[in-house]
């Protein structure tokens, strides 16, 4: 198998690393080989090629099975104009590949829960997948204009575009506890309307899958008083990001978390849900579970090896509950290491 | 002062009675004379009149110097066309009376804390107002249509719309602790680039107040995992409205928070975020806080009667450390009562 290895900005570099040492160490182990390329993307991809998503960058992810990123963007980038932003190199790296299906899970971890700052008796056992549809809606719609007195964006959504993501949501669903959330805004907007009405349709063909559909707002408050009550939840590309990100904060640490962004045919990006978090890049202080559970998914996902990603989940929730941790989850208990202590800690486990 | 009372459906007219009774405690206190006129809004004005906001109510709201409202929706109108559902009569109002600053408070209460999803070292001291621009936005830009094979939305913001409600968040700020978080989504849609650009204009004319940009992705983590950082919120409709429900859960009840939705002249209209609650109307049961609190925001905006509104307030967070509550907030140490036995409490407090 071929990896497209992307470690992009800030902590992308020190987080792709660790994920690749992982990634090694179960090829060691299984027999498995991996061919990794790197390539450029954002902000570095900017300063060498005035592209945050350079051709050779695409080429090395055709050639790929699946792609491995770790983070863009920086305020070394932020006043760039739109095209030359980090973050449009995320944006067309989606777009280009197709990947319409962005799946981040989000897990209570009982050693962490100390860190969220929900009760323990919230957060504690959930277990959610946010399926977000991540290649349309107000992120891609056209028109999309700026003039001197106003702006616009539009959100549009087709019937096709709809009915893939929902699909995935039930696929999904069907792996767990078999219950569907979509959620939207049905009540003001149009492409709610498409999007519940497609929910409706769909949900002939899997009788055996509860579906529930909630409003956007509404599912912003229960994802913090109920958590528990959610597993898979579907949505469109804004509600998505912000929902995931709401979600996120249940597990402690955006540090934990993983991400998966594929399309029909099995090939996918994977990356960390966190950001490049500039402030501490460099510092080897960085958590990378985020970039080794990202690893897991893959190895899931893209190449069906279900044992080895187990393996790969499996040691990081050992390293955690032997009580060491990155600085993001300091605490009483808790002995903090390094990035690369954190790592070494991880394949030890593998092993 | 005439003022204008809306209950609408489900629990709204239990929750305006309560309200109105306290209105007219104060003014016997006080030595005012409020009049108050009735008219129907939302389920129960398309079941009277096939129209949700009707011209009979609009002429009550126009000579009026404020409107009370208690709630709308409930499941018997779900299926009715857009134009006959109870939401758009609160749509139709605010957009006919510009209402276009939605002013949401959130105060953690100390007597409520337990009942706060979050942890009570989370919640504590958390002192927000969210400013959400009302009239404009996905909710009511065009073009908004549907066809077999796709829907669309539009996202549209003038630079006028942006400047009164930006003023608008820059003058509470100066009544309180002189921070604004300004929430959008400016690296990936124009109108929040124009949003953030007629921030960064405005904020030259109140150099007193200190201005922060936040991704509204990255707000939605940071309004759980710090809330306390937060003064004044300003954002876009959509946004705000998700955002606003989001962080009505620090307080452990949604039936805590009032709302004001005003125009520039001082007018206004006052409701409680909850919504009506079908399920629980008619039993007695409903918390009556919001809509007692919302009186006291009208008392504040609209009339400027600054004392008789903290008198309100008082009176309620009075009641609450007794230990009284209604059902929604039942929990050790908490002694339940009745939405009449509870307001009968606050207008004692009162006296
Ligand atoms: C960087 C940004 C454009 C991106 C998004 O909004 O999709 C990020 O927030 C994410 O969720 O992956
Ligand atoms: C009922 C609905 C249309 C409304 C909105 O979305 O504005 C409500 O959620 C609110 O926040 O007041």
């Amino acid at each position: 198998k071929t990896i497209a290895v992307l470690p992009g900005d800030g902590i992308g570099p020190e987080v792709t690393d660790a994920a690749v040492k992982v990634l090694q160490s179960i090829a060691m182990r299984y027999g498995h080989t991996f061919h990794l390329k790197h390539a450029v993307i954002g902000g570095a991809a900017v300063d060498q090629f005035d592209n945050p998503l350079p051709q050779q960058t695409i080429d090395v992810c055709d050639a790929s099975d699946a792609i491995l990123l770790g983070a863009v963007g920086g305020t070394k980038w932020d006043n760039n104009p739109a095209h030359l932003r980090p973050e449009k190199g995320l944006l067309n790296i989606r777009k280009h590949f197709d990947l319409f299906a962005n799946i981040r899970p989000v897990k209570a971890i009982p050693a962490l829960l100390a860190s969220s700052p929900l009760k323990e008796e919230v957060a504690k056992d959930v277990d959610m997948v946010i399926v977000r549809e991540l290649t349309s809606g107000l992120y891609f719609g056209e028109p999309k204009r700026r003039s001197e007195k106003s702006a616009v964006d539009t959100l549009v959504y087709t019937r096709e575009e709809i009915e893939r993501i929902v699909n995935q949501a039930f696929e999904i669903a069907r792996t767990r506890r078999g219950k569907v959330t979509s959620v939207d805004k049905a009540n003001v907007l149009e492409t709610s309307k498409l999007w519940r009405e497609v929910v409706e349709e769909r949900k002939a063909a899997y009788p055996d899958i509860e579906v529930e559909h909630m409003l956007v707002d509404s599912a912003a408050m229960k994802l913090i008083t109920n958590p528990r009550t959610f597993d898979v939840v579907v949505t469109e590309n804004m509600f998505g990001d912000i929902l995931s990100d709401e979600a996120s904060v249940i597990t402690g640490s955006l540090g934990m978390l993983p991400s998966a962004s594929i399309r029909s045919d099995g090939f996918g990006l994977y990356e960390p849900v966190h950001g490049s978090a500039p402030d501490i890049a460099g510092q080897n202080k960085a958590n990378p579970s985020a970039a080794i559970l990202s690893v897991a998914m893959m190895l899931k996902h893209s190449f069906g090896l279900h044992t080895e990603a187990a393996a790969v989940e499996q040691a990081v929730m050992s390293v955690l509950e032997d009580g060491y941790c990155t600085g993001d989850l300091a605490g009483s208990g808790k002995r903090v290491v390094s990035t690369e202590q954190y790592v070494t800690k991880v394949i030890e486990e593998l092993e």
